[in-house]
């Protein structure tokens, strides 16, 4: 297509989300479970025909050499297709938080004053080639009241396509526009350019990706982006930590999953408790195949770690790889937070109070833990029920996304003829 | 000064409010409130010298010829200071924001969350040459706990320095940083275009200013904006409206002060009630030298009005200017407001409950009134005590914005060493 077709479709697809938006916005919590229920019935009763559709993505892949990885995301095997069904039934579930209004403040000239909880509008989600996205983010937007606009990557095109016809069967079956849900029929790049820079018709964009794909857009963004880079996050064992608390998190924080973004990658700890805890740390970590890296004291008495560069506290391993460091004060653990952090999430080992309020009131990231591994930084965990990412903007929402943070307040106020003197 | 200097002093003040903001981050409400007093007792006891600044720039503005208008906001008069140093000790007065927690949820395995209220980080204040600004937002940031850098109007250039002296003297004897207000001390334009781009050290820009100033700034800002744009407001005067209630609103809202962005600018009235209600509405404002412009139906009833055009509904006069349109259904009213409205504030009159929830739930703005007039739209008014702006921005803030826009959410979870399984 050429830039300027691509352009008119983006724009048209922008034009279409908005007027189906103002419908959304006021529709019945009973209108967009129906839908969603329909999806989920119809992701059971469609499967042949998905899986044929995924299969033409699978075989471009094999050609084009994808990685098992990829080629594994891409998949829709019958696990996925459940995932995503007991997904669907599950965000259904859950209550709407669209209408909802805060406690009421009667002003002394009788005016009450209230907010109102409202949906953003139109949200535009970016992504790579994993379909499950487009069936997850559309659900959740949807059940926020938005309408969608979704992107997702080349690879899974025709699969994209399929669930985005299903997905638009569901709104119909239940009465709500189809165009509530639009996938981006275009595998050209240009189509992310029009989307990040349609501030007339999109009011937010989510990117799911890596930090590249995320860096990149905002760069060039004009339109909101709801997003989080990376997640450097630390875990720090203070003076007063229980020694067996600290093993069990320090481990939890780095094994329970190398790959995701609340996993730990520098473990600080007082030079005081050090002895204590880090070779025996060290020894279980060793043996979990994680190699080690640390500062001069951490190689004092852990033989294994090689010697930690300036590059080491910088990085987000999303590996089997730590960054150890000994420091002398819970405040050099701040300090050294501060400077390397990413924001994403933190957690110190104490069984003092001061120690943990000081830790939790300094430290600067979205999410401040006290005796608990970062690796519990999800939605799910916290009691959200789902959640679209985790943020590490400080505006709008912090952390964990869930449906909440898919919308906003407006200020309704209601008198009886008073007037402003 | 060349491009790279100011790219220099202006890298060089972000990079100090970032190290400020740290230490105001958690700075005690006593602290934070000493400061605002100070620079009140400072502003009383060097205020000879302050107006001998202030002169300065009014010679050159009158050199210039500017405006009566625009002489007179940029004369510290002995009324003016009064104003800033009543302002500076109520925001003193207020409660901190900061470091309040939201209710703790306890999971089922135990671990507790909660969210703690915390500071933006480092605001921008991007204005013209209003010196109160000055005060008024350097006052707001601080009690918020956010570090502030400030950019008035070249016109105030030696009035915003002096008082950038006082803020930084009064931080001083609060035992605060005294970069964590600064004043950008150079007049040149170029310092706008690197504010708006210092994502590393700047997390959000606050735009006061005309229309064009802030759509400009939009355009090519980098740090997000937490802006309003202008105030297109309704006024719907439904069919089950009181008549004497309808007048009172209608005039109110015009009339208050035809400058403010909450000033009604179109006035729909439903056709069934407009004979009884809009010829005497008409005379009275007109009466106060109004002028009028209506759709044909309005001119059948108000001979006195003008035909209005399609750029009428599209116009935020602010000024003694109304147009008026009579139409069929509240829905008509409603899809009139969301073809046109900026999304400020809009208001019915109405004593039928069905119609003023229909209003408020549908109308997209981010204030929605009913049985009030919409010149309320102002944070005192709303209870929040005082006000940095307005934001018709769907994310984060919308609405009047006070202390708390100013601050973000960061999660805090407290546990007793629970794993992920």
């Amino acid at each position: 297509m050429k830039d300027q077709d691509i352009a008119n479709l983006v724009n048209l697809l922008g034009q279409q989300a908005r007027k189906a938006s103002r419908i959304l916005m006021v529709a019945s919590d009973q209108a967009k479970a129906h839908a969603l229920r329909s999806m989920a019935t119809q992701l059971e009763s469609r499967k042949t025909w998905l899986q044929d559709e995924n299969a033409k993505d699978l075989e471009t892949a094999r050609r084009n050499q994808l990685s098992p990885a990829l080629l594994d995301r891409l998949t829709l095997s019958d696990k996925a297709l459940q995932t995503m069904i007991t997904g669907l039934r599950q965000i259904a579930d859950m209550p709407d938080p669209v209408g909802s209004q805060t406690a009421t403040v009667t002003r002394p000239n009788g005016m009450r004053v209230s907010q109102m909880r409202v949906p953003l509008g139109v949200i535009g989600i970016i992504y790579e080639s994993r379909p499950n996205v487009t069936i997850d983010a559309a659900a959740l937007c949807l059940k926020s009241g938005n309408a969608t606009i979704l992107r997702g990557g080349s690879e899974a095109f025709h699969s994209n396509r399929a669930l985005g016809q299903i997905i638009q069967a569901g709104l119909k079956e239940a009465g709500l526009p189809e165009q509530a849900v639009q996938v981006v029929d275009t595998t050209d790049r240009a189509a992310v350019g029009c989307l990040i820079t349609l501030t007339d018709y999109i009011d937010v964009i989510i990117p799911r990706g890596g930090k590249g794909l995320i860096t990149r857009l905002a760069a060039e963004a004009k339109v909101p982006l709801l997003k989080h880079l990376d997640g450097n996050c630390h875990v720090y064992i203070d003076r007063a930590a229980d020694p067996d608390k600290a093993h069990d998190i320090a481990v939890n924080a780095k094994t329970y999953r190398y790959g995701v973004c609340g996993a730990m990658e520098t473990l600080l700890v007082h030079e005081d408790i050090a002895p204590a805890v880090l070779p025996r740390i060290a020894n279980t970590l060793t043996s979990k195949g994680v190699e080690l890296r640390g500062c001069d004291k951490t190689r004092a008495l852990v033989p294994q770690a090689s010697a930690a560069t300036e590059e080491d506290w910088q990085t987000e391993y999303l590996a089997p790889i730590l960054a150890i460091r000994v420091v002398n004060t819970l405040d050099e653990a701040i300090n050294h937070i501060a400077h390397y952090s990413s924001g994403h999430t933190e957690a110190i080992v104490t069984e003092h109070i001061g120690a943990a309020t000081q830790f939790q009131r300094y430290v600067d990231s979205s999410s401040v833990y006290v005796n608990l591994p970062t690796c519990f930084a999800d939605g799910f965990e916290y009691g959200l029920g789902a959640e679209i990412g985790i943020s590490t903007n400080r505006m709008h929402a912090r952390g964990p996304v869930g449906l909440e943070g898919l919308t906003t307040l407006k200020w309704v106020l209601t008198g009886d003829g008073q007037l402003r003197g």
